[in-house]
């Protein structure tokens, strides 16, 4: 099949690479579109030491496994559990210390023809969703996560740093609880694609410090982690959202100082960003950039690199 | 009076400093006692910019002000705040951004004949505690500040970086809440001392690296961050509690991939402190190393800044 292979140093397209083997509990899955994010920018930079096919945003259908499934459209979770610890008896699947991770860590990814997931992590698309808005739903889960974990009241102030797709999706998510979401970007045209989402929006070169409740480091960079941290306000949270790879200096008296929350946040649960998407709460296809046949698949890769590109796609 | 002072590079016992102005808010207290801590010991290497009479931990009797005041023996809370921002609004005068701190901002301290402190801030210490139990109302404010901030159940499992006075207290502290609280130190004493809490201990040469729900980062150093960092399990909490000035090396991404909850921790209201103290549900007084006269506060403090020294204190 085709697929983009990573060896840990070059980026390749290969016209022939093995299909992946299923079993009883994985099906085969002929990947429609699939999504470049920061993260995968990040492992072709060595990000995790992966090799293999990148990729973890898809939508796609069935083509192997179960008569039931065989010819649905899915998403899936990214997650591969084991299913038996602590961590997935609790739901938390998405942390099993066993896991291997589509596209991140030991389990090739969605930029290929075919992709191998476990049926426990596949989530049916409805019909009038079409695939280039469910593609969003793993990046949209992610930025859903938050509410999982922090408890955002109406009255609350929060800050979005990063005005790219992650801090797009994410100040969508948090203005869905009545909170006053703003958003802190570099870029005019990004900032104006989330505002129709009624989310106030701030040129960095316009930035007034002030203190927010609330505060989500979606910029993916040293300089952004710090603006965020001096905006929160004493007893605040800054929600980390972004896996920034490498070490940064960082001085952590302030967070003792301000009592200040700092809560890391990664990947989410599908079925609320299904809904989201199903109930229009959220728009995501105006974020779409470009999409690139796989073959083009290194083209598109650098487009997605690009400072001020929005979601490039590939379609296999 | 008699006071240590300051002068932001040095510190020296003065016999003639200017006794504390008081107003119709503030009353002037006679120090029985003082204690020394580490954030007097970081003061003392810069840390704040912090020029005047440090200490902030004291146990005193009233000797000026209003007369239903005087001669009552107190305690007294550390932040002088404007009492009419937010903060002071929703009881966070800890928080007050106006606020000065006693013996760390614009606020001299307890090493001294003399104090001024806000009535507001004054708690009366009942007759059947000692002055030698009252003077850790403070400290021990500032570890029971966890249970106001982290959800501790009975069952989770908690480990406490560093063996020190303020990693003991904050065993304490957590295992009133009923959980199994590990405390990890090097110093064989130390441990010791907590063990009577019901509080398992380890030495940090026998240290099997491991899960917690809780880790409190109680050392005050870089590696014990890390090592704090390393222990939480994912979606656990990682509590700060020391100060550590200057910048360290930090990689975040563990935070995010295992999505960690940190939380700053500083001061802690005074009334539950007191109460645990006068329920004997805290034992303290096995933690004091020495007392010294004013006059050797010079020594005091440099015998409080030794390794393995338990708290010292200064009697004015």
């Amino acid at each position: 099949m085709r697929a983009l292979y990573w060896d840990g140093r070059q980026l390749a397209y290969d016209s022939a690479y093995s299909a992946p083997a299923t079993d009883l509990q994985t099906v085969l899955v002929k990947v429609h579109l699939a999504g470049i994010c920061s993260t995968d920018l990040q492992i072709l930079k060595g990000y995790m030491g992966f090799t293999g096919v990148p990729g973890h945003e898809f939508v796609g259908q069935v083509s192997d496994g179960p008569g039931e499934l065989v010819g649905q459209r899915v998403v899936g979770e990214i997650n591969f559990a084991c299913g038996r610890c602590e961590f997935c008896a609790r739901g938390l699947g998405r942390h099993c210390p066993g896991r291997s991770v589509m596209g991140i860590l030991n389990a090739d990814g969605a930029f290929a023809e075919y992709l191998a997931v476990p049926v426990a992590n596949l989530h049916r698309v409805p019909d009038n969703l079409t695939d280039e808005e469910a593609v969003f739903t793993e990046p949209l889960a992610a930025a859903l996560e938050i509410l999982d974990q922090v408890q955002v009241s109406p009255g609350d102030e929060i800050l979005v740093v990063g005005d790219g797709k992650l801090g797009n999706l994410c100040a969508q998510a948090l203005r869905l609880t009545g909170a006053k979401v703003t958003v802190l970007g570099k870029h005019r045209d990004k900032l104006n694609l989330v505002k129709r989402a009624g989310v106030r929006t701030v040129l960095l070169n316009d930035w007034q410090p002030r203190w927010f409740d609330i505060v989500v480091e979606a910029a993916g960079s040293a300089s952004g982690f710090e603006l965020a941290l001096r905006a929160v306000r004493p007893r605040g949270t800054l929600v980390l959202k972004s896996t920034i790879a490498g070490n940064h200096q960082v001085s952590l008296a302030p967070l003792v100082v301000h009592e200040i929350n700092v809560v890391g946040s990664r990947c989410g649960l599908f079925p609320p960003a299904l809904e989201a998407l199903l109930e229009k709460r959220v728009f995501v296809t105006p974020l779409i950039e470009k999409i690139y046949p796989l073959e083009e698949g290194i083209e598109a890769i650098n487009h997605a690199g690009k400072s001020g590109a929005r979601k490039v796609l590939l379609r296999p």
